[in-house]
């Protein structure tokens, strides 16, 4: 991809109000752009990320025998008063009316709209359980939008919902959601603990959330050291905190980043919404339900956030948008240029590469790479003359003075020992 | 894909409004299901061609250099305002107050979110042309919903924005998005004729619409039969359909569906909303700009009217959402179940295959297995004591008794006889 063409706004400065790291790589490094308060665009190079992050997702879910579908954002209230969250729902969800003056809001979550969609067809035990999924973008009208995509008005979930013919089977439902949870935020990048949460809201019987570790949490929590397990506990009753269930490790406290929350439901919607099945006795009863929620663009919010330097963010591996960054330090000059063309098309036969061909100042070229992290910068300058490029390691800072002629070696030499 | 994971939910019966063979088909083969009028959810199987739509979509703008984005469905009152179109927009644009009362709208299109987006960073003819797309859902509150996805409330676009320093360079990309509109719909299987079209609610100075032949189109259309060139005109002048500039072709009247316009918009959202750029001779201009819109939920309505017979969808090469359809006839059976197993196993290896593993009478299989219109059937049943599977091919009703055996070869002999 030529950058001329991308579109990657980079600025110098963060945004006064930003405070959050995150929030501020996200902006300067153009990857988002604020369009009103909690609401933002994806810019080019951020939806790219975001795009990868959504794949991880889906593969990892694909792999459980999850489906995706798409449900509306648009929701009638009728579906609403049905589950009884019409009234109980505070003055996030955001409703509004139609031209013919009907109710309707636009979905926080979908738990009724799911219910309405499988009530008709999963009627026997012979048909579940049945997993369905969806990437979408949701709505909610946060009193105070923070950190960029931490706490947004409109953001993108990955929203999970099973439904079952018994306990047994939610159970090992949930069990498996929790193993592809964290596989999914392994690929990711991030580290994360499993803290036992309230229903809140959505509702239900039992349960946890996935935290990632950053000083800008909104939760405070307790988690050991040595597996993955947490708690939600408050600072005042920390007596609690050395009951650790499931190993002797240490303890720590931190604030947590909620990435993913996940919920026995148990019959909480499918109950008053009359979604029933006829099981092998022959008798009617309401389906078991599980929901299982994930951030994706609050994980993009999360990666920036743990990994960055004081130079700019350091993609994981698995997150990177391009493999290489090939950068033409001074266009203007012809011989850089059909050199720099020439690698662009050679590198990028085998990898992603990003290929600063704009009219800038070189040094400005070279803040910008490393603003936007590319793991490998492939500097086309001066050098030339002697057959030499430059190439950087992001993470590291190393740089190589490299013979063009055998750029294509000392490429694969790193990645291979990256891969080590 | 296992079926009984998947959440297919055919119907033997089309719903009573539904006058469409689209809308009848799309329904009944568990694609789509509708949640309020002119709202739909799109199941698995229909949200799994959609995905393929957009990539189709993605790779033919992507070579063209345009990058894709996202940006908010909720939109602020106050950009509206800045192009006039608060005020002009009719009762299609939903609007609605958020919790500090505030005037949002949702998106019907996305002229003023991305020229907001553009403006302060395209401030010179240096970083000029820019194309930018997003594939999103869109809202307009249709006073007529009508034909499940053709004029839906809540309904998937492609929204294309290119931004020139001339007209010059608009008029070239629009040729560029014109020729890349005909590859998208020739790989979906779809005939279209391009016609001469107002500008309408977008505005702008020339435009045109990329139209599909189809008794249930909405517009009624004269076209060249040698050519793709077409005209809106309305039957009181016809006497203009016989001048067909392009070829002396003979001329057809038809309706067509809209799957995509084009639009030149030239400095009808530049000049208000101020989104300037200094020029070569140090002038400020207002950006020249081009908007290029395609209905990716319509363009599935459209390709389900064109490609069915009495039996069902029958998938254009391209967009089949699975190459094999396994059925297990009888999966009490357990060597059909095993054989069944077997062949799924081996098969999904190279290709996408779904396998029909319900617990469900074999007759009603093979007539969802029609319904659903997966180009090769291999069924599963009786016949495995004499080693054989049937292979049936959906287009043309061809049977075949293949040894197990040699099913692999057969299969490999069938796409390559596609291919020619």
């Amino acid at each position: 991809m030529k950058q001329s063409m991308m579109f990657i706004p980079t600025l110098k400065n963060a945004p006064k109000d930003a405070e959050a790291m995150s929030h501020k790589l996200l902006v300067r490094s153009g990857l988002v752009k604020q369009v009103a308060a909690g609401i933002y665009s994806y810019l080019p190079l951020g939806y790219k990320v975001i795009k990868i992050i959504e794949n991880i997702v889906r593969e990892e879910l694909d792999a459980l025998g999850c489906s995706e579908l798409l449900l509306p954002a648009l929701q009638t209230s009728d579906l609403w008063k049905e589950s009884g969250r019409w009234d109980d729902y505070g003055p996030e969800l955001m409703r509004l009316k139609d031209r013919k003056d009907r109710d309707f809001c636009l979905g926080p979550t979908h738990e009724e709209v799911i219910t309405f969609v499988a009530r008709d067809y999963l009627n026997s035990y012979k048909k579940l359980p049945v997993a369905l999924y969806q990437i979408q973008t949701k709505f909610r009208d946060e009193m105070r939008p923070r950190f960029a995509l931490m706490r947004g008005r409109e953001f993108s979930m990955k929203d999970l919902y099973s439904f079952h013919s018994n306990d047994e089977c939610l159970n090992e439902w949930y069990e498996l959601v929790w193993e592809a949870y964290k596989k999914i935020f392994n690929r990711c990048g991030l580290e994360v603990k499993v803290v036992d949460s309230d229903t809140g809201q959505i509702g239900g019987k039992e349960a946890h959330e996935f935290m990632v570790m950053s000083e800008v949490g909104e939760d405070t929590i307790s988690y050991c050291n040595d597996c993955d397990y947490g708690s939600n506990t408050e600072f005042s009753n920390l007596a609690e905190r050395d009951k650790c269930p499931k190993c002797g490790g240490t303890i720590s406290i931190a604030k947590g980043i909620e990435v993913g929350n996940i919920f026995k439901l148990g019959t909480k919607y499918s109950e008053p919404m009359k979604a029933t099945f006829t099981d092998k006795d022959g008798k009617e009863k309401p389906m078991i339900m599980g929901c299982y929620g994930l951030g994706v663009s609050r994980t993009l919010m999360a990666v920036v956030e743990q990994n960055n330097d004081e130079l700019g963010i350091v993609w994981p591996e698995e997150l990177k948008p391009f493999k290489y960054h090939i950068i033409c330090f001074d266009v203007k000059n012809k011989d850089q240029l059909d050199v720099a063309n020439h690698i662009y098309s050679e590198l990028r036969k085998q990898s992603e590469c990003l290929f600063d061909d704009r009219i800038e100042r070189g040094i400005i070229k070279l803040k910008d790479s490393d603003l936007i992290g590319i793991p490998i910068r492939i500097t086309v300058g001066r050098d030339i003359k002697d057959g030499l490029v430059e190439v950087t390691e992001r993470k590291t800072g190393t740089s190589n003075k490299v013979k063009i002629t055998d750029l294509q070696a000392f490429c694969s030499s790193l990645s291979k020992k990256k891969k080590k």
